[in-house]
Order: C-alpha cells, then sequence, then structure tokens
C-alpha cells in the first residue's frame, strides 16, 4: 500500500489499558486515524475524562458499539474482556480486518477454551481461521490474515524465549519450568482488592497457582513446533509491584549434546533479522526497566549449574510486545507496512 | 483498674484496613481479649481468610453484628462507614464504651455534618456526649467518656501541629496553608480505580482539592482553642505511593512578636509529657519511615524565608496514630491503663 | 533550515539520568545525529554497558571529552554537575551552540551563584550572554542564543505556574508559597543513601526545607516580571517515591479585585498557543502520571476556600519537561525547526 | 535463667539494616540491655542521627569498637560484612557468645569459602565450632552454641521450604529449582547504583544469575540431610521494587510414589510445635505481605501439573527470619529463654 494512506480504526474496548496504550501508540502511527472509540460504561464521555493522559490530541469522544458505522471502518482493535470479545467479532463485516487482543481467539481447540475460559466458544468458524498473532513467529501467515489472535502477555514472552529453543532442537519438550512476573497493569482496569495499591504495592504474591489460563495457550503453541500434543510446564506466575513489565524466568533441559553456548547462538541465529528482539551476549541479564514502554523484547541465556540444564529469561513491556505494541506490529504486517511503523518508541529509563 | 484485668471487645468493621490494624495492635495489648470480630459481606469466614497476616493466633471467626451477645462485651471498636457509623452506634448498650474510628461523631454540629457528609445526622444526643479523642488534647475528658470519636488521620496530624501552636499564642489563626500527604491505605479496602496500583502506583495525584471532609473538622479543633467559630484553612490532599504514612506540611504565620524558635520552644513545652510524640531539634526533618506502623508522631519547626513565616511538618502512621493506635490509646485513658499499653511499637525502618 | 538536514551532537555528561533521556529522545529526532557521548567515569564503554536500554541503536561507545573534535561538533548538550560544567563550557569554540542542562548558567548574579553553589563563576561574560530556557516564556530570544542555561526542574514546574500567574496583574508576589514534589529521579544516578530504594522506596521526606538552590531561581524569574528584585518565596521540596513526575502545589494571593477565574482566564489565554502545555478546565486536577514520559505541562487553578486566595497546581515530567525535553525544545528553537520535533511523545499512562 | 535477668549486648555493625532492625526488636525484649551500639563510620554519634526511627528510646551513641570493655558485655550480635566479621569475632572473649549475621561463618569447609567469597579464613577454628543457626533445624545444638553463624535470607527461606521435605524423604535431592525473590532492604545501606529507587524502584531484575553466594550455602545444608556431598541446585535471585520480603518458589521432583499431598502432611507435621512456622492448607498462597514485619515464615505446597512434581512457595522477611528476628531467636535458644521472646510482633498488613 502507500505510504501515506491513512487506515481508519475501531478500538472496541478502549476504555482499558489495553485499548489506552493502543491509542497512545496509534497517535504517532502515520497510517492511523482513530475513527471510534467503543466503549460501554464510558460511551458518552470524553477521552480526556477517562484517561487524562490522552487528552489534546483530537480524538474522538468515546461511544457504544451501537454508534459504529462500519463503512467508515477499514480495521479493528479489540480490547474487550474473553467471551464477550467473539461474539461481538462475530457480527463484524468480514470485510474489515480484526486483530483482537482479548483470549477468545487463542486456544485453537474449543474445548480447550471451554476447560480454561469456562463458556461454550460460539464463533468456531471463525476460530478455525484465526491466526495467532505472536508476530516474529507467524510472520507470513499474518500477512494475509483477517482475523488475528494476538498473544497473552506471559505466553508472548515465555514463548519468545521458548519456541526458537525447542525449534533449534536444543532443548527437550519435556519439564519446561516458567517462573514468570508481572506488573500490576496486566491485571487491568477493573478494581480489584487484590491489585489496590495498599495491597500490592509493597509485596510479591504468586497467584493462580497452577491454574492461570495462559499455560494451555503456551503448551499449545509449543506443541506446533513439537509436533506433539501431550505437552505439560509448569507456569508459575507472581505479581510484582510495578506498574509495567513481564519476565519470565525459564528453566529448561538441554537436549543431548547440546550446550548452552548453542543454544544461546541458535536463538541469536533466529532473531538476527527480526527488529524488537534482542538475544544478549553471554552474561548479560535484562530487566523490566530495559524495555518499559518499548515493543522490544530482550532475552538471555546462561548454562545452568546443574548439568544439562539452562536458563532463559525474557523481559517485555505487557502492555506494549505483551499486547498493544504486538497488536499493533501485526496490524502493520496485514496491511503491508513496514513491522515497525509507529512502534519505534525507545525504552524509557528510568 | 487492675493491671491484668481483661476487657472483652467487639471490633465492628473488622475487615478494614483500620480494623484489622486495631487486630494486630491488639493481639499484643495484655488486657485486650477479641470476643466479636464484626462484619457484614466476610461474615462466616476466618479471620485468615481475610486477612491472612492475622492467620494462626486463635481470633474468632467474623461474625455479623446480629450475632453479637452485648453482655459479653465491654468495649465496642467502630470501624464503619459513616452513616451506618452512628445508626449502629445508637444502638449499643450504654454501659459499653465505644471508640469510633468513623467521621460520624468528629463534627459536633449536626448541620456540618449534613453539609460535609450529605446526609442527616439521627444520633444527635448521643452526637452531644461525644469526645473528640485527640488523645493528647483531649486526655483529661477522655479518662470519663463513653463514646469518643477519634479524628481523621488528615486532621490528627494537622492538629498535633497546629493546636498547640495556636495554644502557645506563637502563630494566627488566619491563612493557615495544609499541604498534606497520604498514603494509599487512607482510601481504604474498598477496591476503586483511584487506587489501583496501576493508577496509584508510580505518580502523585492532588485530590478532593478544596472539598476534603477533614477540613471542617481541622477548623472546628482550631476555633475551638481560638474561641472563634469562623476560621477557614487551606487544607490540600495528595495521595502518594506509599503503602504507609501521613505528612502535612504547614505553612503558619507568626504571631506578631513571635520567632520560630519561639513556636518550637511552645511546642517542645507542649509534648514534653506525651509519650507519642516528639519535636525535633532544629533543622532536623522527619519522614514517613521514621514513624511506620508506630503509634509515633514526629513534629519540626522551620522559621521560612519569608518574613513573619513559620514552616510546622508533623508526620504519622494513617492507620497506626491516624487511626487504630490512637483508638487504642483512647481505650488505655478510658480504662484507666497506661497510655502506652499495646502501643510500643518501634517504628519499622527500612 | 531545510527539514531533513543533520546537526552533529556532542552530549556532556551522558552516563546521567539527564544524558539519557536526552539520547532517548534524541534517537526520534529526526535531525539529530549523535556524533559524541562524552563521559568520564565511563569513557570507553559502549551505550549499552552503562544504559541496557539504549543498546541496539548503533549509538557511539562513550568517549573522553579531550576524544572530542570539535569541527564535527554543531551543538553540545551539557549534562554536567554544577561547577564543573561553566568551566568546560567555557572552551568549547564559541561557533558550536551549547545547551546546558546544569545549573551554572541558571543565576544571572554571580554573588548569587556564589552563595548557593559555593563556588566562584569563573565564566562571567558567559554568563551575561546565556538565555533562561523557559522555553514558552524565552521563546524570541532563544532563536538567536548561542547558550541557553535550561531551567532546573522545579523552577520549570513552578514558573510555568507562576510566571502567567504575576504577568497578568491576578496574584500578588507576596507570600507565594510553592509546596513542591519529585520523584526519585531528578536526584541522579550517583548513589546516595538518601535515594537508596529502601529508604526512598516506601515513604515521602521533606527535605532542604528553607534551603534549596531552586528557591533563589525562582526568585529571579519572578522578579524579572514582577520588575523587583526582593521577591522571597517560600519552597519546600518533598521526595516522592515514584521513578519520574514532579508536582508543585502554589498557594497564592489574588490581586485585589481579580478571582480565580480571571487567573485560569489569563492562564488559559498564554498557553493557548504553546502546544505543550494545557490548563485545565475548572475543577480538573492533573496528575504526574498523565504527563509521565512526555514534554507535557499541565496547569489547574482552583479558588482557595480562604477568601482572596487560590491554588495552583503544575505538573510536568523532571526529566523530560523539567530537564531532556526541555533542553530538546529549546534546541529545535534555537537551530529553527518546528518546535514539538521529536517530542510528540504521547505520555505514559499506566 | 531467670526470666527477668538482664543481658548485656553489644551490636557490631548497628550502622546497616540487619543491626538497626536487631535493635527495634530488642528494645522490646524483657532481657536484652543494649551497653554497646559499635560502629565504624558513624562512631560518634548519636543512635537518632543514623538512625531516625530509633530517637527517644534512650539507646547509647555509636562507638567505634575500641571502646568496648568486654567485662561489661555478655552476648555480642554481629553484622559486619564478611571477612571483617571473623578477623573481628576471633578477637572477642571466649566467655562471650556471639551470634554472627555475616556469611562467615556460614560454609563449614574453609575452601569453599576462599572460592565463593575469595580469601582466606583466618579463624578456622572457630568455624569448627560454629553452629549454623537455622533455628528451627538446629535446636538443641543452638541451646549450647557459643558462636552462632546465622543463615543468609535467602537460603533461610529456602532452607525451610527444601530440608523437611527432603528429611522426610518425599522429595529427591536432584534438579532442585529455587526461583528466588528479594526485596531492596537485602541489598544493605551501603549506596549502589543498582538499589536507587530511580532504578529498582519500578522493574524487576533478575541478578548473580548462577553465581551467587547463597548456592553453596543452601547446598551445604542439603547435603547434610541428604548425607551426601554433591548436591548442586539452581538457584536464581531477582530483585523486586519492595523493602521488605523474600518470596522462593521450589520447583522439585518428588520422591518415587509419593505426592505433594504427603510432603505437604509431612511438612506440616515436622513445624507443627515451631511457633514462626505455618504450613499452610492446600490451595492457600502466601505473599511477602503477610509476613511483613514479623519473624513468621510462610509455606505452601502444589501438587505441580508436571507429572511427578511439586512445588513448594515459601516467604518470610528478609531483614527479620531472614536475619535480625532468626539471630533473636537463636539468642533466646542459647540463653535458655523462651523461644518467641521479643519477637511477637504481628506481621504488618497493609
Amino acid at each position: 500500500m502507500t505510504k501515506n494512506k491513512k487506515i481508519n480504526i475501531a478500538v472496541i474496548g478502549a476504555s482499558g489499558y489495553t485499548g489506552s496504550d493502543l491509542v497512545r501508540l496509534g497517535l504517532r502511527h502515520p497510517n492511523i486515524t482513530f475513527q471510534y472509540l467503543v466503549a460501554k460504561t464510558h460511551a458518552g464521555k470524553s477521552v480526556e475524562a477517562v484517561f487524562p493522559h490522552l487528552g489534546g490530541y483530537g480524538l474522538p469522544d468515546m461511544v457504544d458499539l451501537s454508534a459504529v458505522e462500519w463503512d467508515k471502518v477499514d480495521a479493528v482493535f479489540c480490547g474487550l474482556p474473553h467471551a464477550t470479545a467473539h461474539e461481538i467479532i462475530a457480527t463484524i463485516p468480514e470485510r474489515i480486518k480484526v486483530i483482537d487482543m482479548s483470549a477468545d481467539f487463542r486456544l485453537r481447540d474449543p474445548k480447550a477454551y471451554a476447560q480454561w475460559y469456562g463458556g461454550t466458544h460460539n464463533a468456531t468458524d471463525l476460530l478455525k481461521t484465526a491466526v495467532y498473532g505472536l508476530s516474529e513467529h507467524y510472520r507470513e501467515q499474518l500477512k494475509t490474515a483477517r482475523l488475528v489472535a494476538c498473544p497473552g502477555c506471559y505466553p508472548t514472552a515465555a514463548l519468545m524465549a521458548l519456541l526458537p529453543a525447542l525449534k533449534s532442537g536444543c532443548i527437550q519438550a519435556e519439564d519446561i519450568i516458567i517462573d514468570a512476573k508481572s506488573g500490576v497493569s496486566g491485571a487491568g482496569r477493573a478494581p480489584k482488592q487484590m491489585t489496590l495499591a495498599a495491597e500490592a504495592g509493597e509485596g510479591l504474591s504468586p497467584y493462580a497457582v497452577t491454574k492461570h489460563r495462559h499455560a494451555p495457550e503456551i503448551e499449545q503453541e509449543l506443541g506446533v513446533v513439537a509436533g506433539r500434543d501431550d505437552i505439560i510446564v509448569n507456569f508459575t506466575p507472581h505479581l510484582v509491584p510495578m506498574t509495567r513489565g513481564e519476565l519470565v524466568t525459564c528453566y529448561v533441559k538441554l537436549a543431548e549434546g547440546k550446550s548452552a553456548d548453542d543454544l544461546r547462538t541458535a536463538m541469536g541465529g533466529f532473531y538476527a533479522d527480526k527488529p524488537f528482539v534482542r538475544v544478549l551476549e553471554q552474561g548479560a541479564i535484562p530487566s523490566t526497566q530495559h524495555v518499559r514502554g518499548s515493543n522490544n523484547c530482550l532475552i538471555t541465556v546462561f548454562a545452568d549449574r546443574i548439568k544439562g540444564r539452562a536458563i532463559i529469561i525474557s523481559t517485555l513491556d505487557n502492555l506494549v510486545k505483551g499486547s498493544a505494541g504486538q497488536a499493533l506490529q501485526n496490524f502493520n504486517l496485514m496491511f503491508g507496512l513496514a513491522e515497525t511503523t509507529g512502534l519505534q518508541q525507545v525504552a524509557m529509563f528510568p
């Protein structure tokens, strides 16, 4: 497409953190025009009333979904809660490309969806067409996709570390342990006791141990690469008293005859031409601070002191590469734009 | 009373931060037996289910108010929301002493209550008997009180600084400016968007500018000391990304002929025999960290660079001296116990 | 100048937060080429070794000042500590424009410098030529300046609120009280006990009460507008447990016959054509979160409950509008570029 | 000994967080008299000048070690940096009991000390007599010890989880993975860039991956229980933006025929009579907030979704049970006092 073509966007679920970070990024994307910001409770309000930091940019007021005239829209970003998302996406004209940031189209198997999300999936035909939006790993399919299911923030961090490791044959698929840490914005803007500043602001809390919905998503994608459907991982999330940031520390078994150096080399090779990912040199350790606000993902590989094992650490900003940023990256791929368009924010440190 | 006598306590509103901090302190008070922990939504739950940090101490389960047998109770601590509080307190047998940590009996004038709290006060007879529980300033009245209205956290911090200053004749009652800063626990445990960790955890927010309910409370008490009913102060609160702690920076005019040194001396004199308050030496600056978790209040006085003015800074822990601790201090006075009983926690730093 | 012309930059003092934030912003400035990143202790290191978040952008390694070939440089940003700054700036060829983010050229009176900074100013000739870089207020002078003294972060926040208020005749110059709050990054990257996370991370600390060096700077600029040299303000800074952000709550006396509404209108008028500043509508309250990472400044005006007084609140990001961002804004003005070039980052919330 | 006997204490290294937290706790210990607070740089200062929160308790000023008259001392708590500690402890009269909170007497093998701490151990005779002060596991030996080496904070958290697990035969000694998270106070009061609030205050940082000195200490103690000297664990620490708190998530292999329920039952049995430790019921998840400020340790056990594996989570306050509190607990055992004397602080939440 032409470099300056404007694409008309509707954001559905614009009053959450994912929606607002998409707007933050999209305001600096040369091809994006925000046509509709759709919100339910906040319909009728100015953006500034809901998100004061977005005031002054001439954005349209928040509207109810019923106000959207679809012929004015080229693409939809959807940041709704699960279950609601697929019901609404099913009603969007097929001409319009959809980038879904919810969980509804991530699990390919409707039975798995029912098991982990506790409800029937009522858009199984659409589900078959959805492309899993882990940009670096589904690049070709994304270019022609109509419906993209953006990965969860944890799965993005974990799979960026594990997929190329497994694909390269350097690690085993057994006994993969993912100790995951997330900032509080990952829990969303709906007030909950657990994420009050007084509760979460000065302490560390493991949660959803053995029960988090991001585990089956990780297992599904590892299974695709390994050609197996029986992979079970340990995924243990922890809530960290910081606003943004996600970091996974993965404990893996090296494949027979492979070393951590082999693994680092393979990973470096895989990501050499991917603009947002850097595999760090031996001994370097990434922190969430090093990616805050950016679409970057930093990865490092260590040989474990336990023989035959390795540690892979991966970090990203949960609202950017873990959500709105990756959604925009997928949008770029779907519309034939340069992958980095509108995503060149340098990480903000301190 | 005898030193080891046990006093049976009911805490009404035990599922809030004020209630739980009262239990934290009361567990180490030699005269307290927790007979009832009353909560509405959480009735029927173990304490541990609501407050994991209070597990293992043999506390009774939370119960509904209807389960309380009043003849088993000697004193009630009430941590209910305003409006609810006075309705319930009105039903408590008169034999039982009541320490109210809510706002309902703080303003002596029912019209002021109606204006600032937006409802009619239905216990005006009781209101006439209530003693304002600023322990150091109402010590004698507290010894014989049946109903005590514990001050708000901000008024405690502000009045500890301003009352003796005004009483001593060292400052004027005009143009008193109170720039107040509070940690997030002051906003309570009910989930609100403004106090989510993602919103309040990494930023400073002024709020309720010119509209905060603690302003008339401060003005009332300054008026008592000044013998006037027309005092208006500037009270501007700010939400600070910390769990506990309150600090007020007061900007005042010195009285004709008085210096900041006079003021410091007068304040030091007033608090010399008060165990929880320390007026710091010239140049020393207190922080909220220096009082965290304790019932202490630290105060300092500076000469302003603007001629004829002074700065008074006062800090305390909003949940302790600003609420549950002062309630316990009042309890001690009411029951003839040593004022410091159960309140000797040293501040926790770092 | 032509829109795409590249300007060669040297950053002196590139290893501090001010320097690194300038690089973060400058990397997205279409006219900037970073020719030299000058640091003392870190000379010889890669940028990534000092600031991991700046890795991968092809920046030059850090070098010692002695390595700079001045004929390759068009402009210098200086982020050195005070005293060091003016000594070094005095050695830079006059052809090169200098944007100084240090304190050395802020106070026009060398005696004031000696009094507050404790040393002799050895570049008093240069001092006479320096333009005070409060962009919105010295716009015309900045366009032709060779040496710009960027204001301190606190003076920027305070003067953005107070200068147009005073200029408009709506407030008096007497008894101005500035209660200031800053995030910890304002204290710089040199390790100090007071800014350790364990000390400053969970508490509020007033500091430098009546002694902060930003007071005379504020007084100087208020004096310029008022045409007086005897203005004394109360400036009381507080360290807040957040990384970035600055907010000043100013307590002022309205001029005879003027109201807070007059003041708000006057301020709104002054800033109507200034792209980074917004005067909020009546009742709106800004937070540091609403400007984080951006070059924006938000201001609000309230009528005080005390008759004849008003409250002005101003907030900005101390490292951006309070330092590196404003430096870049001045650079744009000095080189005839659009004022907003490279500074269009939307604030990052949450 | 008699219940009210006073024991004269010298704290060496009183200006660090460990030393100050010992004083915080000791001030409420009925048998402790602080005779000497020894500090090097701060010798001659009042306690209040170094730790404002400890002002007003009548503590002696800080003194240099040379000022200590040993015949006035019954017991020494040592909070010095490693290497310095053993040199000084070697000079203390043998009559005096020593509780060392440094690292110098933790590793029994001087070669391991040299390898991990990088210097020769010059008090190997003393080393042979030192008892490892993990109170619940060395209770009997502690009762008669003269020199106690208090464990590191991480080893305490990890060993509280792993020792009884291994001892019970429920888990294997192979492939133990300890993902550890600590608050910033664990890094001490010496200013370092990594622990500045601007760097560590709003982000998560893995550090010392595969290189942390607490790994060999954990391996040593697991080896004692397993009767082996070849145990290697994965120990990966992460710095968390909170002041206090430590939590380890341990990933372990169950022994043949054992279940996570067996493991939980065994652990519960072991700790049933230990006053500071609670093994939570199935499904309960502890947070650092639940132990803050207390000497408590909370542990939970989960069956992993990966067959044959379990997750053990253990949390404590790094400065209390992880340091000064455990030191005091050991002191109680050594002097025949009730184990909980002076350690009954209820955890402070929020």
